[in-house]
């Protein structure tokens, strides 16, 4: 048997994290099962985790070696929340850890005994059944704690840019820019040669990424940040964003900004703006407030969701595994992830933590460790 | 000498509608010369033609050979305008006539004589001088009135059924759906069996659809108006729209719509909503408010500035050409256009006729005749 964590949401409202004993998986002759080492608590996991539930209102239950983490869910979001009703489901999106039993394919024995990184959801487990192809092995004198967090952030950072890249534009813009996400997408520029605009919210922000190396940081609190936003694109020729908050003005203000960059070098009357296409790509939630675009954006112009696996699909088997190669060859230097704290399965349903992961603050990272710390 | 309409904007704001004596040009081998024989004022040569001035604020000037029609542009928008400042621009997107000059090449002789269609701008004028393999030759038994809104309004029309079929959609929402463009619009899903959702703001816009076989009319004044487009998109699988108005809530209104109605389908929990990719394409500027989309529209969709012209750069002659010939083929049933008044291009300069126009309402539509009506 081995541990799994579940969220539970009941029609009621009630919401249980709980660790249960499922039995262990064998193998089929393309799978491997993976002892999970190493699973970070990302933003990203904290939907399914927490379901909007308020993280500093969980009440322990349960035992120590069977703990339940228990809240209410606010009534006004349990009917959206309808299709996961009452369904146990497992949580965790990347982990990594070692090969510890395989199939009897030739791919899959090969894998035996070695460190592996994973992404497609149930990590939160003491083990995880895959298929060996969805392996990504683990470069020597790595550790599973370094390779943990390889996918979400390393994967959406370059992801950003190929999109940049395969859409035409040659720099780009980044909103909430001194995440840990923000900081990987400035490294990955820094090394690529790409312009970036890093757009952040507090001066202490500007000066951690410009410590970076940054050379382009706006600081929305800045009375005149349009003014300096307009510089840094006309500077860099920036005509994408990938902006993390969502809602609210600005998304609007830096295709805005754009079109002004854009028309400083414009020869001649267009009644319809500039023709170049500017395009701000939403792929957060920060703000629940609705997205507002002013209208002097001209029409060339385009605002969007965007996520990492429908991209991904887009650009098919090769491409993605290319990125991921080098995600792996890059761990410790481009994509290097660092944890503030190191829990185990039932660490992380103690509602002092769940408190603190739960805010999804900057440099506030929790690392599970399901097989012990 | 032949007549041309201009339009001058001064850096003081004073604006003046003229006429001017122009050298009859003659054309080089791949060229012709069309006697300009009717040609329309859409809404789309109003930004060109009026500067943004006041359609009622006119004052008639010069004498009745050679009329002048003065306003003052508002302050406010004038720096806004200093790409044209001063400049004498010619007006007129569209319009049809009779080659009477052509040059030495094979094709550009073939025309002589020829009923024609045109765009491309410079149309309110006697003559134009144009390429030969931009004519479509007007099929026997149209008029040039016949022909002269060829371009604008239907090949908007015809790209969006176009767009909708590119980008993998089966049926389409339009708002201002009662104008010429949505009537337009309207006959051609008829007649290719299209699913289209019309969006108006008055009964008697919804009962003028109806009554030319629209089956599925939504009136925005409705108080139940989001639960009923919610119906229609759900019986129509329409995830795509096309919007003349650009600001306010109404793009948002119809992709919340649009992700309800695929939602009621949805099988299982997904935290970022539906996977189907949901599209509103802004191509007017009716309300010039910020345009607002809600956040409860998942992460599977995109609004965009939407511009005829480069649609069909982006399609390539071949297919341009397609939808051209199409056009051609159906002057007079899908693509048949009604005029209000026909006048000539001094008519065009008397501010009774500006005040009237200038309202851009549906229904009533000007047709200039250059060479007397």
């Amino acid at each position: 048997m081995t541990l799994q964590l579940r969220s539970l949401l009941k029609s009621t409202g009630d919401l249980e994290i709980s660790l249960v004993d499922a039995p262990a998986a064998e193998p089929q002759a393309d799978e491997v099962v993976v002892r999970v080492d190493a699973t970070p608590i990302n933003p990203s996991d904290l939907g399914l985790l927490l379901a909007l539930a308020d993280p500093t209102s969980f009440q322990a239950a349960g035992t120590p070696e069977r703990p339940v983490a228990l809240a209410r869910v606010p009534e006004k979001v349990v009917p959206g929340l309808k299709a996961r009703w009452d369904q146990s489901l497992p949580v965790g999106n990347e982990g990594a850890g070692t090969v510890v039993r395989a199939g009897s394919s030739p791919q899959a024995q090969a894998l035996l005994g070695k460190a592996v990184a994973m992404a497609g959801g149930s990590m939160y487990a003491q083990e995880r059944l895959i298929r060996a192809d969805q392996c990504m092995v683990i470069p020597a004198g790595c550790m599973a704690r370094d390779a943990a967090s390889w996918y979400v952030n390393p994967m959406t950072a370059l992801s950003m840019t190929e999109t940049m890249r395969r859409e035409g534009h040659t720099a780009l813009v980044h909103t909430a820019a001194a995440s840990n996400l923000g900081q990987m997408l400035n490294r990955i520029c820094l090394k690529d040669g790409i312009g970036l605009v890093n757009i952040v919210r507090r001066a202490e922000q500007a000066e951690l990424l410009k410590s970076q190396g940054a050379q382009h940081v706006i600081n929305t609190s800045d009375a005149d940040f349009m003014a300096q936003l307009t510089d840094a694109l006309a500077e860099t020729g920036a005509t994408i964003a990938f902006d993390a908050i969502g809602g609210g003005k600005l998304p609007g203000q830096i295709l805005t900004c754009m079109e002004a960059a854009i028309n400083r070098k414009a020869q001649g009357y267009s009644r319809y703006g500039s023709e170049v296409h500017k395009q701000v790509y939403l792929y957060g939630n920060l703000d629940r407030m609705p997205t507002e675009i002013a209208r002097n954006v001209g029409m060339a112009w385009g605002v969007a969701g965007w996520l990492l696996t429908p991209f991904l699909q887009r650009i098919g088997r090769e491409d993605t595994q290319r990125l991921k190669q080098r995600v792996m060859d890059e761990l410790t230097t481009t994509f290097k992830s660092g944890y503030t704290q190191e829990v185990t399965l039932a660490g992380a349903l103690d509602p002092k933590a769940i408190a603190t992961y739960g805010k999804a603050a900057t440099g506030e990272k929790y690392l599970i460790r399901p097989n012990g710390v």
